[in-house]
């Protein structure tokens, strides 16, 4: 079980400023931002981490993900924005309820990113590939 | 149109380490890693950014994203990974046909964040999420 505040905000227990909602899916602005109109989409269904998610409700929150963005964009007049869905703690989660982060960018303001890449190596990775997809 | 290097993977004019296909989705190894298992799901639909997506393909890729993720975990043995999705050359990205990524997280190896939050007023807060609201 996972009753975190994200459950009590959509059983309305605690306030949000709510932007959507359905019967499987609840947004609302994040109250800590990194940007104006960041926005966070999660299921109503209460699992902490995407990978145990069920299939009816990430594909609910995969339907609307456009149309949030959308809206998202159109009401701050961004154009650029990044989606974010952290899992675990050493990942940065910090509410253990699966959560998409819509975070608009405006010049240096949003989510900060260092890309640092690693070493590929195309045998490793022709196998790892076959790993994955025999744990499909 | 969109007719980037992606739309050459799924056709397979240049080769992929692949992971998943269906009808409307694509995924394969990401060649300039962030860490092992960095995996990159994409639409079969060529379309630049999130916002322009059409349902039906984003609700196909949110299916099918807490499988991939699952089986990437077992394939490396990975507990924490972040999905990222960046929309415009000043949110990070790339090649311009929408891309999730998934990220595995081992240690300090993964993707690197910033997370510089900003002030939040309730009122202007309230006004935000009724201008979004009105623009869905």
């Amino acid at each position: 079980m996972s009753d975190t505040i994200f459950s009590k905000i959509i059983r309305g227990e605690i306030p949000s400023h709510k932007v959507y909602e359905d019967d499987k899916v609840f947004a609302f602005l994040d109250i800590g931002p990194l940007s104006k109109g960041h926005t966070l989409v999660i299921p109503k269904e209460a699992v902490p981490t995407l990978d145990r998610l069920s299939d009816e409700s990430a594909a609910a929150i995969g339907r609307v993900l456009p149309r949030i963005c959308r809206a998202v964009m159109k009401a701050t007049g961004a154009s650029d924005f990044n989606v974010l869905q952290n899992n675990g703690k050493s990942a940065h989660q910090v509410v253990m309820h699966v959560h998409f982060h819509i975070i608009p960018r405006f010049g240096e303001e949003g989510l900060g990113i260092e890309w640092n890449t690693t070493a590929f190596d195309h045998g490793a990775g022709a196998a790892l590939a076959k790993a994955i997809s025999a744990n499909l």
